[in-house]
């Protein structure tokens, strides 16, 4: 007699585990042959109901949020990904409809990534949603981005755009906001988007492995993961705020409030990659973005000292309140 | 400015990070170079209050608990920890004394069974504690035990004793039951302790890859688990009751009130090894288990046909109204 979770898993999640290494589901572990010469590089990262994402948010969405916050790890050391195990914690809210969403929305972006489910475990709770999700991913030995190796004279390149996650959430919590700022239908539309569903940088991670010195996602804010990019390799990192790449809903927001700026450097889930890259390297990195379709733009540079600082338009450093996003 | 998450991991989990895959924790990933020849085993379980155990169980035990359940895992598969990440939702319960106790126990564990913290994830949640694990295994390539792959004539045979953590959980739901039967203290204590604290046996994956034909660990009581290896195998397996390994606590609960075999054999956590042997190998399987301080019982037979049953004192097949223990 199967049980609860053997019918669950059974239904939503076996026709997603169609690698050969995730044995059907059917086996107490999953099993690799890792790729000759390769290291692996592992992560995880969980998402919860009130935490990361709204209880109403698409089930779809939620899903695809969970993995891609993984890729985007992945991402940013140059891994290429082999596949994910799930931990999934269900209430009762998480009906049939909500599970087949949520398969359907894990499943596309398994394929659309080439990372497959490779194992899970899934139980119901008494408490909130959540999904912990731990990400596999390979590349040749030694190559891993750290987030230490930048040197002095390197540029610092930021992949996409900054902001517009945590202003899509802004949105989110007071929805009046986008009329206040006058955002037409298809900017408030973009940082929605934004916010719900990050575009992990898979297809750069060869380009930043051949030339990127350090890399870091950018999960919580740009200010606070630039802080710890310059920690890392015990330098001094610079970035010019003129130079961040915004999209035109951030800049029509900044403009009416400026206050928004710390919004932008100390939000989270952009989830964009924020490298140090010699001089030399920087013409085949942007060509490598341009050929993947991801905008790259230099924002700054690496210099001797310690601490990382962004540099506002009168010259001086711009003081931030909360340069860091946490749920803590 | 370090947010809270990351003055939470200075000093509870960074000091656990010592193998330098880890990275001190202060990557984005952990980066491991598989031994040669080697697959690997990944493997993933959780632990939810109030699910899997009780919000006033001491945070040492629920972090040992949440680490056992995945190395039991491997254990069953035949393979050699190699380390693991954790992903842990945190409620305002877990103060300053609570992580403490945590990251001793997990400390402790990862220190005994050679598995250390290779990275993970840290969150606050208006909900329950939860930690979820995914933990990795190497083994020589191609001999990971399977759930499928036992033999008609081989023998089944199950490590340690059966049912003591189900009981324990009965106890610990109803403290007045080992009084009405008539446990003695260290009776009711070795029950409580099997409940709280499995026994990973690790000390026999290597003898299991060399001499077991399938194999699968007990998580979800003995009759589930023995119907999921049977299936996976497509044969019958039959156990007989009389032979199953009981401490002295349980048979003595059971003598009492023979209802409580249905608990014995449908409740969870186990995390005791169900597998299928070739009687030629069952002498130097034994021989292993002995060394590594193990016990060992034969317990019944795969034969063809399918289904798995078990075989009660007078010869006929044990009925049970719930074979399997889910939570669901």
């Amino acid at each position: 007699m199967a049980s609860g979770e053997d019918r669950l898993i059974e239904r939503y999640f076996r026709p997603l585990a169609r690698d050969p290494a995730a044995l059907g589901l059917s086996d107490d572990a999953a099993t690799i042959k890792p790729p000759a010469g390769c290291d692996l590089v592992l992560t995880t990262d969980g998402v919860i109901e009130g935490v990361h994402f709204f209880a109403d948010d698409p089930a779809e969405a939620i899903a695809r949020k969970a993995l891609r916050a993984n890729l985007s790890d992945l991402a940013a050391k140059g891994a290429e990904p082999i596949g994910f195990l799930m931990s999934l914690a269900l209430s009762a809210k998480a009906d049939e409809k909500w599970l087949a969403g949520f398969a359907k929305g894990l499943g596309g972006d398994a394929e659309t990534y080439r990372c497959p489910l490779l194992g899970g475990d899934t139980d119901r709770t008494p408490g909130l949603i959540s999904v912990s999700i731990s990400a596999f991913g390979a590349l040749p030995h030694g190559t891993m981005v750290k987030r230490a190796g930048a040197r002095a004279g390197d540029l610092i390149v930021v992949t996409g755009s900054i902001g517009d996650a945590a202003l899509g959430l802004a949105l989110r919590r007071d929805p009046a906001l986008a009329g206040r700022m006058r955002l037409n239908e298809k900017e408030r539309a973009h940082l929605a988007g934004r916010y719900l569903l990050p575009e992990p940088r898979i297809a750069l991670a060869e380009a930043l492995r051949e030339h990127a010195h350090a890399a870091i996602d950018i999960s919580d804010g740009l200010a606070g993961d630039l802080t710890k990019l310059a920690a890392a390799s015990h330098l001094s990192m610079r970035v010019e705020s003129e130079r961040l790449p915004l999209s035109t809903a951030a800049q029509k927001m900044i403009a009416a409030d400026p206050a928004l700026l710390e919004t932008v450097l100390g939000g989270g889930d952009d989830y964009e990659i924020l490298a140090a890259v010699p001089s030399t390297a920087l013409p085949a990195l942007q060509g490598a973005a341009k050929s993947a379709g991801i905008s790259l733009s230099e924002i700054g540079k690496v210099g001797e000292g310690e601490g990382a600082e962004i540099i506002g338009p009168g010259g001086g450093a711009i003081e931030l309140l909360c340069p860091s996003f946490s749920h803590f």
